[in-house]
This record gives C-alpha cells, structure tokens and sequence, in this order.
C-alpha cells in the first residue's frame, strides 16, 4: 500500500516515519523541501505535491492553518489516482473539512478528517489521540494507519466530526488553563507560596492535567512551547467561528486574552504564558 | 486535651468523630440540638455553644456563611477559657479571619483559618486536604488533630492565608468546570457522542478532576450534590469580594453564571448543573 505524507514538521515528521516502520511505503512533501529530506531513507522525499501523491493510495497531511490545508487539497485533488482516501490531520475548519469532503466526493476521493491530540511527545511515542470524521467504512480502511501513529482511536461521525471534537477538546482546555492563571494571581496577590498552593490544587477537584503541567511553568515562567499561543488563538478561533448562536463566553474571553498576548509578541510562547497577561495586566 | 467542635453537618460530623476516635475528649454543638445528639455516645453533645466550649483547650467549627463564623465566635470568645485555641474550618472571609484572629489575640485566645477541600467523602474518610492560615507554632500544636480529619495539610502562612489559598483553588475549578460545560454544549450542537467526546477529553492535555466526574453528569443530567451551587457561589462571591484590583474576568462570568442559576431555583443542586445554564440559555 503505497501512502503520501503532506507537511513533515514537528507532528508529522515522527508520524510519516512510524507509518513507514509499520511497512508503509510513504512518500514524504514538505513546504521545505530539506524538512522532507530529514526522513529519508525510511520515506521518499518529493519536492512537488504532484510528483509525491500521484501514485497513494491514501494521503495524509497535517500542516499549519486552514489555508495551508485548502491549498494543499485544491493540488492533491488534482493530481491524486482517482479513488485515493485523503486525511486531513490539521486541526483546522470543520465547515472546511466539509467543503473538502463534498468536493472529494465529486472528484472520486475519499475525505475524512482526522485532527489530533497529544503534542509532539504522542507524535514521537506514537500515543496520539485521533478524532475521526467521516464514511465509517473508509474510516475502517485505514484504521490500521491511524493506529501506527496514535494509541486512542475515536470515529466520531459523519465529515467534520473529528475537527468539531477536536474544538470541543480545546474548548475544555480554554477553561482549564485560564482557571489556573486566575487562581495563581489571586495566590501570589495575597502573598501565598505557588508550590505550595499547586500542591493543594492538584491535590483534589480542581486538579487538571493543565494545572499539574502548565501551573507549574507558570510559577517558574517557563514559557517555552508546548503548545503554541499562536496555535491555540487558531484552534479558538475556529470555535468561535463555527459556535454559531452558542453563548461560549469564556473561551471569547480566553481567545481575546491569547490574541492581546499574541499582540504583544507571545505568538511563539506557550499557552502557559497568559498568567503574563495578568501580571502585566495587558489590554 | 478537650475538645470542642461547632457544627456538626454533612462535613462537621464525620470530622468530630474521627477527633473522638484518635482519643480526644469531644464536645459538640450544633444549632439543631437533635443533629449534635446523633454523635453520641462517642461526643458530648450540648445545647448552648457556652456549654459546649467553656472547658475546651482547642475549638473547631466548620458552619454556612460567613455570617454564621461570625455569630458563633461572638460567643465563644465570650465563654471559652483563656489561652484556648480557636480553628475555623468554613470556608470563609478571609478578611473576617484576620478580624477574628485579631479580636482572639485581644481577648487572650489563639486563632486559626483551616479551611478544608475533599467534601462529605473527604470528610467520611479522613482524607480532607485543610489549608492553615495563623502562627505556626500554634499549628504545629494542632497538627496532631489536623492529621486525624485530613491527609493533606498545609500550613500556608499568616492568619487568613488558609481562607485565601481555598479561594483560589476554587477558582482553579470555576474556571474547570465551565470549560467543561462550553465544550459540552458545543459538542451537543455540532450532533457529537457526548460519551465519546468526554473519552476524548479526559484521555489529553484537557483531562481533569472536573472533566471526569462533573463532565459525566453533566451528560446525563445528573445534578444531585457533589458540591452545592449555592456554596460554591459563596465562595465565588467571597474571590470577588477579595479579589481588588485584580482582573478576574473568569470567576466573574462563572460567578454571574451561578447567581443566575440559583436565581432559577438551582441553589441546592450540584456545580456541574452549570451546564444548563448553557442548555436553556439563561439570561
């Protein structure tokens, strides 16, 4: 079975080389052509869209923004074998994804969406969580696939489903991580020891993987990424464009505290960097 | 070493009984005199607070509101003995415990903020976590009672400092829990498996104490108490209340959010019934 990989970076660089180990033959296309390289021997790298996914059977990409995903498919559905099954990984538009599906159809592809979590480290360990969205049979087809990268595996419905579970994950994280931020300002106003507040925090209810990973960064302010502001502000955004008449006030607050500290240059901080947004008191 | 405690509901008696069973000699009181008896024989109950702590070495109290802190220690600093230490364990002001730590120190007593999180299971199994505000000498004399109600303890610094780090750890949670239940609804509307999703959530970075226990009744609408609305709005109102100059944009929304489901009836329900709010779009 022959596979394409579109966008070899930090998440699909270590996914395209664990379909490669479990015996894919994968073709590799990265915007930057020496990214794509990186993976050889264990993949062919291309340097055109065309010449990687003209012969897949399936093709998988996971790149930036929802623009990067449309052009890559507007290429991929020119030049893919008719009948190929494409899978979107980005975390990107769920009315896109759609969009992509009906046009795929027309064409003669298979689309799912197919976005993830778990961040490099489920990339590499190959223990990501993939959110599935589309035909249930086409979804079986390559379900092996999906299991060579991820170790939770959830088909959550017709086209667009895995992107819209995957806003609603990030939407809880919305609520988590700006949870802590208020909790460790209010601490350190009031002159308590964070360590020790952490402590009782992720002792009992108000315990989340948020404040046990991303308090702890804070007290300290280690900023480095994880997951990037600039990334998180996308994936809010695109909930607050598909919400609809839904009244999610707080990730509108959230996504408004990420764009100020986006403003101010944090774009390639990590997302535990908005307790800066209230010690500096940003506007 | 005789002791007495002060409110013996849902949390208090448990916690009397366990100070009887590690030895100590406990007198109890509660504003219904019936609900103090159902402690016997293991404590003494009495029926005026005069009786109940006039021969006592340490006082605990654990009762509703603020207001309720403040009545009872009018009195006990009326009739306790001199050089008696006082441990308020509601979750509280913590401007009033400094007022109270103050007027204690005045008249001749010791006083402690201890307030606790864990709720009835914690309580029933002695594996509260209790965070101390006050002299630490004066802690270190208590810990051995601490110890038999809690297997968390945290001395947290000067008076009040216990009443401020329970505030925010329940903004840790407003913050959590409304996450939770934004995500939900957004999941609802977008036509997800709802226990798929929550799968989803608790299986990455968004997974949390909240997600996994409240989130699964939110799904089916289970709103027994856990913890009640009308107690945590208190809690949220006494964050808002310290809170100063500080920007706490998100206790202030799961704050209203909350006034306005008691409003409608929900003071006795669980915290997690938040998510109708968002169900019938609550103004």
């Amino acid at each position: 079975m022959k596979l394409s990989f579109i966008g070899t970076g930090v998440m699909g660089k270590p996914m395209a080389l664990h379909l490669a180990d479990a015996g894919y033959d994968v073709s590799v296309y990265n915007r930057t052509f020496s990214k794509a390289q990186t993976l050889e021997p264990k993949c062919k790298a291309f340097e055109t869209i065309q010449a990687c996914v003209k012969d897949a059977d399936v093709i998988f990409s996971i790149v930036g923004y929802p623009k990067d995903v449309e052009e890559v498919y507007a290429e991929v559905m020119q030049y893919a074998k008719k009948g190929a099954i494409l899978v979107d990984m980005t975390t990107s538009s769920p009315t896109l994804a759609v969009k992509l599906y009906q046009q795929a159809k027309e064409k003669g592809f298979f689309m799912i969406d197919a976005p993830v979590t778990g961040g490099d480290l489920g990339a590499i360990n190959a223990t990501l969580s993939i959110m599935v969205g589309g035909d249930e049979p086409i979804f079986n087809q390559i379900l092996p696939m999906l299991k060579a990268m991820g170790s939770t595996i959830t088909y959550m419905g017709k086209e667009g489903s895995g992107m819209h579970a995957k806003l609603a994950n990030q939407t809880v994280i919305a609520g988590a991580v700006i949870g802590v931020a208020e909790a460790l300002i209010y601490a350190k106003e009031k002159g308590l020891d964070l360590n020790k507040m952490l402590n009782v925090i992720t002792g009992g209810s108000a315990n989340s993987w948020q404040a046990k990973n991303n308090g702890a960064k804070m007290i300290v302010k280690d900023y480095e990424p994880g997951f990037f502001v600039k990334h998180y502000l996308k994936d809010l955004k695109l909930v607050l464009e598909e919400k609809g008449n839904l009244n999610l006030e707080v990730v509108e607050k959230v996504a408004k505290a990420y764009q100020i500290l986006e403003d101010h240059g944090y774009g390639d901080k990590g997302t535990q960097s908005i307790i800066e947004y209230y010690l500096q008191n940003m506007k």
